[in-house]
């Protein structure tokens, strides 16, 4: 934790934007489970002067359900502090007009009652695990190739997320696939879109040097957080690996050994500048 | 068909490749429908001085089921004149001594009974259609992410084909998924692939420029053909599209409304030749 940039910035710090799955909980069969220390590391954010908002990719369930399975685990934690990529797929459609063909989790499909679907003029791919069939797949190709202008957005580009019976593939790997099968890219909505981060720092009223992102994914929430002027944190929790501390071109500006370490390190360290504001 | 090359080749040309879906029939339920006037075209070329050979990605099925079905549709062939891309990957492993797991259409899997499949070290992925269900995916994944040096073999690169109740999905499409997922590239067995298409020229015992190859698909077929040293002659069939010649980079030799189309110029060009050689 002697990495530049980690003291120094955590004393003029006023949010903490944190990573949910893998940071504050591993997901799997039922509700998964929560890290050692997370649940009392939150509460310990929330009882500082430091504003809380959470940032996830998470896209197989309603960010309602979401959030109620977080609250299951023991998180204190509210649906309108967690930025999840579908309000925010929504919010894009609305704004250009456009009717998706959903290829997402059963979970999620709710999110979208209020949606207009019919006659597609764009596809949105999630984290649609199981649903990611042979057959959906071909139906979401079909409604892309035969349109004009083609548009596909996917809710976040992970490769690969863990779950506790192993590994398991996530949306980037079946947007590169319909990428490549129409001869087209992507528009990612959440991490690291920096409109996704930005919306949250605006929810927060904060400049991007104010807020730190604290993630398990090295390019996702570290680089992607540093990319629009945040510090970024790496936990080595989740999905982290050894080889993340030898990425060629993301460094983080710290690694901790998780969210609790991590909150530990925030708060005395501010504790310490208060400590000498008030000398 | 007064495309440069078209005819100056083909007073000197000694053999000829086509390629199977698209251009002597088109795939679908059962066996799929004979395209009109293929039958007839192949039976004048075996009738010619021309040596004759099928190259294929079809890895539908064993090449043995996939010959019958062609006998059953009409087509004069016989299984030492096909080559699909099975034969040419079992030839790779057993050369560099790797036991593969197998994501792969179940009509394929007899292929590959003498390979030993046990603590694979590598995956070979084929047009598997219904076997590429969300599980099957992951399962391949955690096999090579698990692999200290991953290879990964795809059998053709494909984007999508059509068959009749629709366009579906190649095998192309999942290497992509699967390369992006393990941050690796793959190598391709079959078509457009140098290797694959100089093992054809070796079994005929031709140089590049004394042989042409006939198919639908403009990359894989013609452009893969043009890069070893043939000729490459598009037909107006199966996967052809409008803009496939106005394509920025591939430029077929000639492009015809068909298969027999292409024989009976191509035959007539010899007779010419034969009547100016024997004045």
């Amino acid at each position: 934790m002697a990495d530049t940039g980690w003291p120094g910035c955590v004393r003029s710090l006023k949010g903490v934007i944190l990573d949910l799955c893998g940071v504050l909980y591993d997901s799997g069969e039922c509700d998964g489970v929560a890290i050692p220390g997370s649940i009392e590391a939150v509460k310990r954010l929330k009882e500082s002067d430091l504003q809380l908002r959470f940032c996830t990719n998470e896209t197989q369930a309603t960010r309602k359900n979401f959030v109620a399975k977080l609250q299951r685990l023991g998180f204190d934690i509210s649906v309108s502090e967690v930025f999840p990529p579908a309000p925010a797929a929504i919010a894009v459609l609305k704004e250009r007009g456009l009717r998706p063909h959903l290829l997402v989790h059963d979970g999620l499909l709710s999110e979208f009652d209020a949606v207009d679907k019919t006659n597609p003029n764009c596809v949105i791919v999630g984290d649609a695990a199981e649903n990611f069939s042979y057959q959906n797949l071909n139906e979401a190709f079909r409604v892309l190739i035969g349109l004009e202008r083609p548009v596909l957005f996917s809710l976040g580009q992970g490769r690969y997320y863990k779950e506790t019976d192993g590994l398991k593939l996530d949306v980037g790997v079946y947007m590169k696939a319909l990428e490549y099968a129409c001869d087209l890219k992507a528009e990612v909505i959440g991490k690291p879109s920096p409109t996704f981060f930005q919306s949250v720092l605006n929810d927060m009223g904060l400049k991007p040097n104010e807020a730190l992102m604290i993630g398990d994914d090295l390019v996702n929430d570290v680089g992607g957080a540093q990319y629009c002027g945040m510090k970024g944190v790496q936990v080595r929790t989740g999905k982290y690996r050894p080889s993340d501390e030898r990425h060629p071109t993301v460094i983080a500006d710290a690694t901790v050994d998780n969210l609790a370490q991590a909150v530990e390190a925030i708060l005395s360290q501010r504790t310490l500048r208060t400590l000498q504001l008030q000398c």
